[in-house]
């Protein structure tokens, strides 16, 4: 296939815990509401699935924030519930408010009609993906990615966000036997999804556990890492281009079960601001075995003028330490990311400092 | 002081790490809207602030749930907002949303002026814990309570709750001198408000850092743990009749700093559901200078039938595991609580069920 060369392969040699010569970057939700850019485009699109489901707008601002800023990878524009929403059931994005389905999923009737959908009706998404990798011409690597199997199910419950997660969680209480049906489905259908965001050209994915962390301890392993994991199980290992894919698993607010997601089969491990990146590391990023860790600097220090954005930076860095400099053998490595998806009120400029920031600073930990 | 004495001493003997023989439980939020007695109580306040201020109504609210279960602590009928309240803030609850403050702090004008209140503002407080350590008549024990520092900072600043804390972390990342000034000024104020409820009568009161959790690895501990400490180290060690006060702290979402509050001067660390209770048992629970727990099952688990409410509690003693039965000595002792507030729409009946199932489990568990 046609691929371009790479360029700036630092993200995909951290992820497979290779020395690099900076610590590389890029930001959760890049493409977003906080790029006046991303805005003008939306507006053209006329809607957040209009922008989506348009492979020209899609690659459009998934590239915009790489025209400001040196990123070190890109993450394909989409939105976490493509999946249920070709399961039927009916995704819209009201204005000024979060995702809701037209028809949740509530009932034993509804969770035995669930299937695995046919990944045609995601075509709008492999050929974003596959246009995305065209427009990068090689510049950075490009990132797919889904929603969890829990993350999922907690949206088609629920029908929208939520603040305590009642209905998914009695439906978890209650019948745990159709909360794992659910999964099953979901996990299958992830799968698959990311899959054809492979073939179609994904050069890393991953795995959005955005509400693991609303979990009991053991309902979390139940429930959600043994879903991820089933996901990991079915991923194809080599991208459209037979160089390997490396998976990312990020779960917010999921730092207390760190020791259980070492078994998980994936490269990276994504971490919230919440976690101790020393301790973390110690945890799971040495070894055989370990972990590259990507993360996990605070959104709202964006907010905070340059100078004390570059503080912030120092400290995330030095939390982490100095990622190991072999190059004949892998070991500790970091990707440093924002620990959830930045801002819509973030001034542009201080992403621009942030990005120098992590840049510069990480080059002089590695001297 | 004609206090009268008292007969259930379980909890409090929990609290002090000595041998009880069943675990203790309470409710976070135990006297609210999921009663139908408390809603009637509260038609006829008129208002959230009705009912808290006046000493009869918060009374008789604070005693419903022991009229129905046979819970083993009672704790005071307030909101942890009365203090910025007594600051000038304007603290008012709308109907349907939570609560909000007409005048937020969010410059260095605001928070120069901001000073520890008359604590004759929050008389109607100490009036209703009198009134209610009256009414128990030595039932179960009265617990006090507060806001955090932190938490109080955050309302304070965001003016009513937020999904993002972007405005009070911007102040903190940006004018991290202007947070510690607030948050000295809570620490004092919280302080003065929690001794004033002990000299009221409270018999163990607890600190309530509800949003400590949002806070990045670093910043937890330097402006919120540290001001919970500064509080601690201000508050008088004997009640009102003599007997020692022991004093607990929540944090919710602060798992990952167990350790870190180790070190606390207070007798009980309070734990929501993401928390293995063995591990924190391991961490904090054991040995010299241990802390008794407190939690931490999923409020949640109430929206399930009764058969599988009895197999979640069994999960929860038994990740605690045998509490030390040595009448000799101290040791690790498990308070039971739900991980956070009960929710308003949990079936009164399955609460019952909760609790009888606690107390016949834990007996047999020390069996």
């Amino acid at each position: 296939m046609p691929f371009a060369p790479l360029k700036n392969d630092t993200f995909l040699r951290a992820c497979w815990r290779q020395a690099t010569d900076h610590t590389p970057v890029w930001l959760m939700r890049q493409a977003g509401r906080y790029l006046p850019e991303y805005v003008a485009t939306r507006a053209k699109a006329g809607s957040f699935m209009g922008l989506a489901t348009n492979v020209d707008y899609a690659t459009e601002v998934t590239l915009q924030p790489l025209a400001r800023y040196p990123l070190d990878a890109a993450i394909l524009f989409s939105d976490i519930l493509t999946v249920p929403d070709a399961m039927g059931l009916g995704l819209s994005f009201e204005a000024g408010e979060g995702p809701r389905f037209a028809r949740p999923v509530r009932d034993e009737a509804a969770i035995s009609a669930l299937a695995v959908p046919d990944m045609e009706r995601l075509r709008y998404v492999f050929d974003a993906v596959a246009s995305i990798r065209k427009a990068l011409a090689g510049r950075v690597p490009l990132i797919g990615f889904s929603g969890s199997p829990w993350t999922l199910a907690c949206y088609m419950v629920e029908g929208a966000g939520s603040s305590d997660y009642r209905l998914v969680k009695t439906l978890m209480y209650s019948r745990p036997d159709l909360m794992h049906r659910l999964l099953g489905v979901n996990a299958d259908a992830v799968a698959a999804y990311l899959n054809a965001q492979i073939a179609a050209g994904a050069q890393a994915v991953m795995v959005f556990d955005s509400w693991g962390g609303v979990l009991a301890d053991g309902a979390f392993q139940e429930f959600s890492l043994a879903y991820t994991a089933r996901v990991l199980a079915q991923l194809r290992r080599d991208g459209a281009d037979g160089q390997p894919v490396p998976r990312i698993v990020f779960t917010k607010g999921g730092g207390l079960w760190l020791q259980d997601m070492r078994a998980l089969d994936c490269e990276v491990l994504g971490l919230d601001w919440t976690v101790n990146l020393a301790r973390a590391r110690a945890l799971v990023g040495e070894g055989d075995g370990g972990k590259a860790l990507q993360g996990n600097i605070d959104p709202n220090v964006l907010f905070a003028p340059p100078a004390q954005i570059e503080t912030e930076v120092a400290k995330v860095l030095q939390s982490f330490g100095k990622p190991h400099t072999d190059t004949q053998t892998d070991g500790p490595t970091h990707i440093f990311n924002l620990g959830h998806g930045i801002s819509q009120y973030t001034p542009p400029e201080h992403v621009a400092a942030l990005v120098a920031a992590v840049h510069a600073q990480s080059r002089a930990l590695r001297a």
